[in-house]
């Protein structure tokens, strides 16, 4: 069990949220995902440990990017 | 054909534009919708004309709120 988090940038709204949650959680391994709308924190759960490349993939394909850590 | 205008308050991205469209265009007689983000303007066609009350509850239910004309 890992846990990861990092900093999205540039969400708005609920609807927002709801984006990156449904590609991230899409990623191989991930296991629960949760962003705060106004701190854009992410915080991922996985089964083990998951490549960042492939969680930022993943909020770059919401439409969204990750703020360097 | 009826054009009428609102200003919509509270959408913040390309995803509360697609709700209200979505809400909107859903009203009957309704047959055009075009929302401008930056300006909240909401711009309805319609067959006839639609009493402003639909409309505004269509707004309300996609989750924003129509400014006081």
């Amino acid at each position: 069990m890992s846990t990861a988090t990092y900093t999205v940038k540039g969400m708005t709204c609920g609807h927002c949220v709801s984006s990156v949650k449904e590609e991230v959680s899409e990623v191989a391994g991930v296991t629960n995902v949760e962003v705060d709308l106004a701190t854009g924190l992410l915080t991922v759960n996985s089964d083990g440990p998951v490549a960042p490349a492939k969680i930022t993939a993943a909020v770059e394909e919401a439409g969204y990017e990750v703020a360097n850590q």
